[in-house]
């Protein structure tokens, strides 16, 4: 795979990455990076992440044949909407926001004949932000997860596929509702159950609090804006799987109330089997 | 600090950390091992982490000058009780035990003149379990908690927390109450959540799981036979910092269900900051 011009939507910790990786693999012969300021901008051109950097989408647009959204999941597809105009027929879009349903849903359809959208969503990141986490090597060997609907573009979602694979990354093809109910159970939940966690330290247990709390708690640092709209858009399939955790907290606490410690021992003997499974 | 002879009862991943940390800083003069099998204390001595082991307390215990149990918390204050008696007057014992007030409670004023005990409890580790694991800068800059009640001898326990300090340990001193009600919050619900979470996944949204699923669960893969005694022994502190944990989780729920973005946001917003103020 070889395209022209990449144009990244939002030069952050994912967008930097996808320029850094697109043009150490020469997957882009021009990167070029849209933004909120020039000096951030500035600050992922120095680093190589991209070769230019614009304020405006018209012209960092006009000559993109592949343009990637790394904003916030509910900017994407606005902007995609507003953008579209701007891209010659042909351009293929695509995103790498955390959730897919609505964001697919908004764009079906409403993008001008001859640019097609694909909903991307690479299972990478941290809780940083910013250019300065980028790193070259933030999707090798991990999943990005390509989103087919019926009115998907056959030829459309296997560029989009091929682009991720080209940078290192393993491509699961899944509805965007899979893919939200899914997400819910393996990033949304935990999100909420580690913020749970964090809200409930207060600093005078600071130093007791090691390695475990530390690994558990990591992601509650992630940004509250891009959560709050993360968990806004999906909603429904988070309270499905908030649901069943609950459920299995309050087994928890009723073995312990009865001292019921056989079943407690199952309990805990079955998540470490499936953590175990799970590996590193 | 100086220790003639060092006995480690439990040569596992503490266990040998310890003896491994010991030699290194040259902090005993001989370091004895107390094992339930020839295979993994002969893997100690091979690793360095002890000079001698034995599968039967007396012989180990005829010399010491200190002790530390690193067993599992429901077997530590009954072997303290019956291994003391091999004892010589002015042996020091200690452990390693994740919970403090059971085993003090146990201990005060069942031991043979002489000899006495004073809790303590490493807050380093990992999910981990064998001598294979263990590490000589394991406590490097962590925290150890040493127990302090109204029985204990002063000087026992200036020479405990000596012993962590010369381990290259940072030094807090707590009542057993305190401590297991600290660790908790910091240490056993979340145990418990990383259960709940990891129990949750099934095999078919492994791939879905990244970076954050897998650190949030981590500790899940912990040996469950420990951590049910630790459950058992620490109950009721345990289902104190429970409760206000599944409280503010129905607070996250209530804020999906009612699509209340803002208290959603205003809730990330102080995990984030409890997280960020915690550090790395």
């Amino acid at each position: 795979m070889q395209i022209g011009t990449l144009t990244i939507v939002g030069v952050g910790l994912i967008g930097g990455s996808i320029g850094l990786a697109a043009k150490q693999r020469g997957l882009a012969n021009k990167v070029i990076g849209i933004g909120r300021n020039l000096e951030s901008l500035e600050r992922a051109r120095k680093l190589g992440a991209i070769d230019l950097g614009y304020l405006e989408a018209a012209p960092a647009l006009r000559d993109a044949d592949f343009v990637v959204f790394c904003t916030p999941v509910d900017q994407i597809a606005q902007q995609a909407v507003s953008f579209a105009p701007h891209c010659r027929p042909g351009t293929l879009l695509t995103d790498a926001g955390s959730t897919k349903a609505k964001i697919v849903a908004a764009l079906e359809g409403k993008l001008p004949t001859g640019v097609s959208f694909v909903g991307s969503h690479p299972l990478a990141g941290s809780e940083k932000r910013g250019p300065q986490f980028a790193d070259a090597n933030l999707f090798q060997n991990r999943w990005t997860v390509v989103t087919q609907t019926p009115a998907t573009d056959t030829e459309s979602l296997k560029k989009v596929s091929g682009f991720w694979q080209a940078l290192g990354s393993k491509v699961q093809i899944l509805s965007p509702e899979e893919h939200d109910r899914g997400l819910a159970v393996t990033s949304h939940v935990p999100h909420l159950v580690a913020a749970a966690l964090a809200a409930g330290l207060p600093a005078e247990l600071f130093d007791l609090a090691a390695t475990g709390f530390r690994d558990t708690t990591r992601i509650a640092a992630g940004d509250p804006g891009l959560w709050t709209a993360i968990c806004q858009h999906n909603r429904d399939a988070l309270l499905e799987a908030f649901v069943p955790f609950q459920e299995r907290l309050a087994q928890l606490r009723a073995a312990l109330e009865s001292r019921d410690w056989n079943s407690l021992w199952a309990f805990l003997t079955q998540a470490k089997k499936v953590r175990d499974d799970l590996g590193n």
